[in-house]
């Protein structure tokens, strides 16, 4: 079995959001699709280690805010690489709340929501599979909806190229790596001497 | 509620296959997703109108073959616009078949496939949704996934625009709609003769 082809499924990305009592919090999730028309279903699978499983979990409430390709790269930061048993995930974000009371990312980042009911709960080891009922949504923004593909292509910051210390030989292109080039240095493909190198 | 924010959840798109005796079968579903990490677990929704949903009800195994941005319109009219129950989808397709006996795509259409063996069969009303453990897997391509929207913007042909049978004014644009423009017409706009027009 080759495992990379779970890396082929395609996902949206979603900021999930539970409320439980006076508590809001929110996290991401990809996994939101919707699996029956009549009645209008959807399910989101949540890690169990996230805080926000629990308060579905507990409260059988959840929204669910679309990313749209606008969102930036700080909104997946926020709220998926912290917890919210450590931070408020809401303390210096203005909130917006869905007719169920619970928060919902209504930005320039993100294109609608949906209000889902769970029915059912279903444990499969790592997450659980909420199964729920739409009770509301809309749609604010014709921005196309950001993919998990999107995502890695277009938002995540992309790794600084590492920068290679040494000297290229401008006759031939061979690289010496080092801070310091030798004085008596001869190009080893060239032959030319040290005079010919510049720094990269 | 405005349920358009269905259409803002993202999707791939997969062709479905089951194997009943010595029946194949596959159609078209949009809603494979992993669902859990450990153990390795994707859930798929199902129409009961499809007979392939019948067929994995009954069998309880099936395959994803996972579509690639170069499927063709072909592929899905052909699962996707015709019923099992009523053609034989495999007559014509060369097979390849995974482990578990059952067909898969295995063209430069698709990336990779997935053979998946339910442990859940949930009853949503409309669909069935199918919980299945990862019995096997592999990817053959680096072609991205297709998604639901590429789909609609790349694949799907559009609509050939209404071509309007008349004639244009070559003085002020006006269209005249109909096969025969009269040799006496006037210009209602600039008041020129028939012979200033052409055919559209």
């Amino acid at each position: 079995m080759n495992l990379d082809v779970m890396k082929k499924l395609s996902y949206g990305l979603f900021v999930l959001t539970a409320r439980d009592g006076q508590k809001d919090n929110g996290c991401i999730i990809n996994t939101a699709v919707q699996v029956a028309s009549e009645p209008n279903t959807i399910s989101i699978s949540v890690n169990k280690a996230n805080y926000t499983h629990d308060m579905i979990l507990k409260t059988g409430q959840f929204n669910v805010s679309i990313l749209s390709e606008q969102a930036k790269f700080d909104t997946f930061s926020h709220f998926g690489f912290q917890s919210g048993r450590d931070v408020d995930k809401f303390a210096e974000v203005s909130i917006s709340r869905a007719e169920n009371g619970i928060a919902i990312i209504h930005t320039d980042q993100t294109n609608g929501y949906l209000s889902g009911k769970v029915i059912q709960a279903i444990d499969l080891g790592s997450h659980t599979l909420f199964i729920a009922t739409i009770e509301d949504g809309d749609v604010w923004d014709d921005t196309p909806s950001a993919t998990y593909a999107y995502y890695f292509s277009n938002i995540k910051p992309k790794p600084e190229p590492k920068k290679r210390k040494g000297w290229i030989c401008t006759i031939c292109g061979y690289i010496y790596e080092g801070e310091v080039l030798p004085d008596d240095f001869i190009c080893p493909v060239c032959k030319h001497p040290a005079s010919d190198f510049r720094p990269l």
